[in-house]
C-alpha cells in the first residue's frame, strides 16, 4: 500500500473515532400547541371572505400568544392560559367577550384548566362578572382547597383573590345580540357553540388543558355545558394526553369525553388519533354535533370533528403549523 | 325381558320425553339495590349502641324503599330515586335534610341521577329551597334540554316544574350545626362528606345511579364537588357498570372515578370488584379518602372503601343482603 493511502485510511479513521467521541445529539423535545375556537357551521358560505380572515388572525394570535411561552420554555399551564385568554379577549369566539347570550339576556361564563403533570384542576361555572373565567378556573385549582366553584360562590373567591369585578354587559357584542334575536324571533335554531380551548405540551414534558366558554345560545340561565366539567370536556394527564372538546355539551357529558380519550389511550394502548376519533363517536352516537382537540406526550395531535367546520390551529416546535377552519383544510 | 320390566321402561322413557318437552325453565334474572350512606370516621366508638341503630335502621329504610320498587318489576331509575330521597329525608345524612353547613352558614346541595340504559343524565348544583335535590337533578334529565343546572337557574326550573320552594333553614340539623361550631372553634377538622347514593339494577337488565350530598362541611360557598359530576361521582351505563362514589370530592373528579369503573370494564375487561378498587385507588393515590359502590350488569356488587367505615348495604334478588358500617363488617 502506497504511504499516501495509508495516511488517508489514517485520516478517515481518526475522523470516524472523532465522530464517535462526539456527544449524542438528543433528540429535540417535541412541544406545541393545538387550540380550537369552536365546532358548527364553519363554511366559506357563512363566514365571507371577510369573516375568513378575522378568524383567521383571531386562531393566528392566540396560536402566537400560545406557542411563544412554549418556545421560550414556559409551562404547558401558561401557554394554555394565554392561548384561550387571547380568544376570551376576541369578541369573534364565544368566550369572555363575545359570549352568547342566555335566554334572560345575560351572559354566564364556564372555564376549566388541567395540569397534567399533577392531575390539579380547576373549574368555575355560572361566572357573570369575571374578565377572564380561564384565569379565574386556574386560581380556584392553584389558590382554593377545592377544584369546582360555581356562581356567586366563585365571584366571591375571584374578588377575595383581587381580580376586579366586570359588569355582566361588559361581554355584550353586537354579533352576539343579533344571534339572540333570530332565536327569539325563531328565525332559527340556537346552534352557537363555539366555545373555545387549548392543549399544550411544553419542553419538559409536561401536558395541560383548557376550555372556556359563553355556552349554548339561548341556553336557560344555571345551565352548565361539558367546558367545565373535568373529564366531560376538558382532561389531561402527562401519561396519556390532553383534551378540550367543543360541540353540544350534554352529548359530551354523558359520554365522558375528555376522559375517555386518555381511558382509551391508557387501557387499550389506543393510539391518539384512534382514541380520539372513538370517544367524540362515542359521543355523537348519543346525538348533537362538536370536535375535540388533543394532544399527546409525543407531540401526535387529534382534532376530529363532525360538523361543517371547526376552528383549530396547532404549532408545533418541529415546525409543523397550519391554521384549518373548513372540512377540506 | 318380562312384560313387567318393559312397561316399566316404556313409563321411564314417556316420563324422560315430558321432561325435555317441559319448557326451559330460565334462569331468574338478577336483580338488586346496592345503597352507601357516606364514608368516614364511622368507628363503633363514635357511633356508640344508640347512634349504630339508627344508622341501621336508617339504612335499611332506603334499602327497603329502592328494593321494594325494583321487586314489584319497577325500573332502576326508579330505585335509585327512592333510596336516596330516603336518605335525604333522613337527618342522619349529609344530603337534604341533615346537610351539612357552608362556611356562610347555609346549606347548598348537590345531585345527579344516570340512565344506563339511555346514558340521559340529570344533574344540580348549589340547590337552597328544593326539599329533593336527587328528584330535581331527574327533571333535569326528564324535563329539560340539558343535564346540568345550577344555582337560581335551577331553582328556577324547579319553580317552573311545579316544585315547592323550602326554605333553607328547613335542612337545618343541631347535629350538623354542632359540627360547624366545632369547625368554626377550631376544635377539629372539617371531615363530614357523608354523600349518599345508590345503584340498581332491574329485572328488565337496566342500571341507574344516583348521588346527593350537602358536600364537606364548611365548604366555601359555590363549592362543587364529585357527587353532582357525571363521570366523577356518579355514573351508569348498561353495558359496564353503575357506580356512586363518596369521600373528598376534588380527588374524585381529578380521576373521574365513576367513568373510570366503567372505563376500566369496557376497555380492559376488567371484572367489576377489580375495575372499583383500581379506580379509587387511582383516586387515592392523589389525596383524601373515601369509598364507592357499584354493581354491574349480572349482580355482581363492589364496595370498597380506605376510611375506617363506610355506611352501606345491598339487597339482591337472590337473597343476598347486608347492612355494614365498619371496616370488618
Amino acid at each position: 500500500m502506497p504511504f499516501s493511502v495509508r495516511r488517508a485510511c489514517l485520516g478517515v479513521g481518526l475522523l470516524f473515532l472523532a465522530a464517535l467521541s462526539l456527544p449524542a445529539q438528543p433528540a429535540p423535545r417535541p412541544f406545541g400547541l393545538v387550540i380550537h375556537g369552536g365546532a358548527g357551521g364553519v363554511t366559506p358560505e357563512r363566514l365571507g371572505p371577510d369573516g375568513e380572515k378575522a378568524y383567521r388572525e383571531g386562531l393566528e394570535k392566540a396560536l402566537a400568544a400560545g406557542y411563544a411561552v412554549l418556545d421560550q420554555g414556559g409551562t404547558a399551564l401558561d401557554a394554555v392560559t394565554a392561548a384561550v385568554q387571547a380568544m376570551e379577549d376576541d369578541p369573534l369566539f364565544n368566550a369572555g367577550v363575545g359570549a352568547t347570550f342566555t335566554r334572560a339576556g345575560t351572559h354566564e361564563l364556564d372555564a376549566a384548566i388541567m395540569d397534567g403533570r399533577t392531575l390539579k384542576a380547576g373549574s368555575v361555572a355560572g361566572i357573570q362578572h369575571v374578565k377572564s373565567p380561564v384565569a379565574l378556573a386556574r386560581l380556584v385549582m392553584e389558590k382554593s382547597p377545592h377544584v369546582m366553584l360555581i356562581g356567586e360562590g366563585a365571584e366571591a373567591f375571584a374578588q377575595g383573590q383581587g381580580v376586579p369585578r366586570v359588569p355582566n354587559s361588559s361581554f355584550d357584542t353586537p354579533r352576539q345580540l343579533e344571534e339572540l334575536e333570530k332565536v327569539r324571533a325563531r328565525r332559527r335554531q340556537p346552534v352557537t357553540k363555539d366555545t373555545v380551548g387549548a392543549v399544550a405540551l411544553d419542553k419538559d414534558g409536561n401536558l395541560a388543558a383548557a376550555t372556556s366558554t359563553g355556552g349554548i345560545l339561548d341556553k336557560l340561565p344555571g345551565r352548565v355545558g361539558d367546558a367545565p366539567l373535568i373529564g366531560a370536556g376538558t382532561y389531561a394527564d402527562n401519561r396519556t394526553c390532553a383534551v378540550s372538546c367543543t360541540g353540544w355539551g350534554e352529548y359530551f357529558i354523558r359520554a365522558a369525553v375528555a376522559y375517555d380519550v386518555c381511558a382509551q389511550m391508557a387501557y387499550q394502548g389506543a393510539p391518539l388519533a384512534r382514541a380520539a376519533q372513538a370517544s367524540l363517536d362515542r359521543a355523537l352516537k348519543l346525538g348533537g354535533d362538536g370536535g375535540l382537540i388533543a394532544l399527546d406526550g409525543q407531540g401526535n395531535l387529534a382534532m376530529p370533528f363532525n360538523t361543517k367546520g371547526m376552528f383549530r390551529a396547532y404549532r408545533m416546535g418541529d415546525g409543523r403549523k397550519s391554521v384549518q377552519m373548513f372540512t377540506a383544510p
